[in-house]
């Protein structure tokens, strides 16, 4: 991937990955240049605030934060730069990402954080929705997500047959 | 208002404008154009699908919705459109919004909302999250929000003279 | 089965089959004629439009719907049919179906759905409220629904001499 | 009301009537001949059995059920009967109604109950969701059900003018 | 056992057994005659008015009752009968016995349910609190009962050494 | 109350009292003598562990127990007390009593705490439940809990009529 | 307070303040020097490092940091400092304050942050566990929390009398 | 380790151990004394009352206590000691250590518990955060504290790479 990424890709943990590759992979099949990183709020946080600050001059148009429990990761990044941050909830060990969940969506008025569903979908729907963004002003990336969800849509209908 | 909207916001119900107003107030202060519109998912289902194919030709660039309750009017608008998707989760009577938050968020892989925090707080910052995705793309925009930012920091540091 | 479909049975993914799959079989113990496919809120939702609004006219008397997480289709498809409309909600992999639960049974007033339990129980039993709410108009599938229940009374009433 | 009662609405408490009254109003608007009564599971147990033998040959069609907190009501209505029974899950004082529709809708493989919202919505859903299976049935019925959601249709149409 | 029972142990389904037979197994080392049953409050719910209604005159001291899901047959028995019914909520598989909790606990003022942990604690548990509402007024039982504290106790402080 | 008290009821805090009241004025109604008294787990744990271990030889039968939040007085009682021992989940500030529910009910195997609904309806219950443990071995208490039950059926069929 | 503070109390908003004031008013009836701010994990991130990392050489021995809904401050001021910081989830206006609780206490293992009750409970008690702390190291202290527990005690115990 | 402990280390059963090893690990990992027992509130109340209440005599400066389901552990041994007590929630088997969770952690005002997450990140982070409560009053401690979290750091910034 040469061309200059316009995502960013960040988890709290390596851990992570899992949730995270399912964004990356949407990305790639778009054609969206991203970059991907481990950056932890508690673990290292300054690492964090560097990453967050220099985001938008260094071209990102949107960051995808993904991180899981009492999950601050995603509202840190977004109250350290202007750029619309998503955030996914990875699923915790314990309570099933009902806390990562909660940790991300719950923003105070001023800092917004564009949280998608907990876990595999909300990796998946993490790619998706920072290609919407960019497609909004970007004919040809609004045209591959909509062949996409075309796709989709003809393989649902195929899979009525095999009921 | 007269230049031509490029956020939509809509609502599921007239009992939804007092979180959807903060959300119209964000985007006047920040000189961002926008329409406003009750289109319920359940009782005009056929307005809410002619509202959500013709978003992206009327120029809209972001479409904000709320809902309370079996909240599925973002993600039904989700699935009619390419273009992102904010969806509000309105403080349901009996639960809290959590029925709201969880019929939002948890879109299946494909079809992303981009939520934000139950009730008014999620009004505000859907309103700054919009302005956020276009000012990825828009300086002047970006601009503003960073302005707003800067003044409100300045708030809190002066209100914590006041304890 | 070649006499008309009087029940649809549709579900948003293929995966939900495995709930659904035991509504058509109690459809099939009691005799009563019925359709079944593969319907998406979110990735064919014209499909679902079309499905709803043709299904009374197609002699349709019950609708059950199932899906998982932000489960929109029983929600949606009964804001675009007259007919009584059941639904299902399917357990979702990360919170156990409760987020299923409250998008499915939390309509608003004017739009009903009649919700049954979270995953095979309820996939069971939206086959018999099916038929119950036929049998109330047709003496003959209502007297089979009773025999079963007396079957199941009996069988029950073995099962303690094993304990 | 002279007609013969075809749909019987029961509840647990006095205290419930404020939501099942909904329900009452509903059914009277589109004239289907109803009947009311307080029957408890829990302080009338025989009362309960009784009603719930009988209202089948009584010409009952469906029943609606409404109670709250151990909601014990229409699960046990439902065992005796071999009517579709509608449960309402009236809000608890203390958990907000949430126990009250796990305790309804959480129902085993064998003996359904169609549930609807906890509260004022699921009161007048109840009513509805009642008509729309007589009227699957009842072409008079059924377009009066028709004419009410029109109604509804325009009510909120015209509320978005006053936004 | 050839004494007369005077602990009644019944549960919804024969599936709930591995939970109900701790009950049975701590009445047998403390030796209180009980008996065993599979009664379904939805099932056979005449067969468990039968039950509850002739439970004290065969000489029954305490009930004690298990369910899952949608439990209502600790509170059903309770209504029926004059004794204490202990309601064993087990666990659920979708919620995880939340719904079973909150089904047996939550019972309306008047018909009151001695509810214990879910699952096999509450199994245990159960046999427990039976022998002792019966050892406040048999010393014989109350002291088999002080003894088996004695004994945990005493492993407990064993155990301590195995760390 | 010149008998000697059968029945104790504490409560962690003079707070507590509007809820255990209803407690005391069951066991009066039904002529029951108890004593009534304050004893915190966490600011008297000292007099908490000599109540319990007093108990049953100041010949109690029953302790009824009151607490809200982190809701530790009935388990400890429980675990200083051979008696057995109701627990009343107080309705806490901020989670509505489901905190009071989980730290009482969910005692470990080896013991129990007969729990009953959180709130106004746990109060009267725990008044009621100690009664029927006394009732099982008193027919004098057993009837008078009886008759108590005959006149609220008579009030609940009353209520009927005024709908 | 001339005493330089030894314990800093901050909160996210203004509106903590009436919960964290009760944190205050054990510090001073404790005699324990402290100081007190306004600093935002999202609104004022800068501020907030700039006070953990200078909070252990400006002479703190422990951190008290309140906040609500998707609650960042505790943790992200703990992985800043090596203090310890104690959490008080502050009541939030939807889910009452459950977002707040697991937003503060589900850390990952790394980085702990010491988490009290919701509300006013944990505004007070984070003010106790604070020079509970400190009275490990300073009998003085230690000794002003002993003599403030007995005379909590002593009022417990008159309360009893005015039942 | 033969220098007199400082923490204490206890659990309710054997089985938290599998946890509760995680904080003994980092102890030792960082130098600190400590010893570790088995004391259950319910199974060996006395054995309970007796270690807190000679916690602070025997020279420990910290205890940290584990506990499951309604886990009384912490908060009765807070209320027997004047030393802070860190509670660590083991994950429940039936509702994931929710329910330890809010037993611990709801701590009425007067009487707190340092609460840490559920399961094993509750584990390690109950012995860092025991670590921090000695190093702001011992620098040799705090800074072997310093450098582990110097070391994480180092792995997380490393494992970007590996993704």
């Amino acid at each position: 991937m040469t061309a200059p990424a316009i995502v960013g890709v960040i988890m709290g943990s390596k851990s992570d990955w899992d949730t995270m590759k399912l964004a990356c992979e949407v990305l790639e099949e778009l054609q969206i240049p991203y970059e991907k990183k481990v950056v932890s709020a508690h673990r290292t946080p300054d690492l964090m605030f560097q990453y967050a600050e220099s985001a938008a001059e260094r071209g990102l148009k949107v960051i995808i934060a993904g991180a899981g429990g009492a999950a601050h990761l995603p509202g840190m990044v977004a109250a350290k730069t202007i750029l619309p941050v998503i955030g996914v909830p990875v699923k915790s060990s314990n309570l099933n990402g009902i806390d990562s969940l909660l940790s991300i969506v719950q923003m105070p008025g001023g800092i917004p954080v564009a949280t998608v569903a907990i876990g595999n979908a909300g990796g998946t729907n993490a790619g998706l929705l920072a290609a919407q963004m960019i497609g909004a002003f970007d004919p040809a990336v609004q045209k591959r997500v909509q062949a996409r969800r075309e796709r989709i849509e003809r393989e649902v209908l195929e899979s009525s047959e095999t009921l």
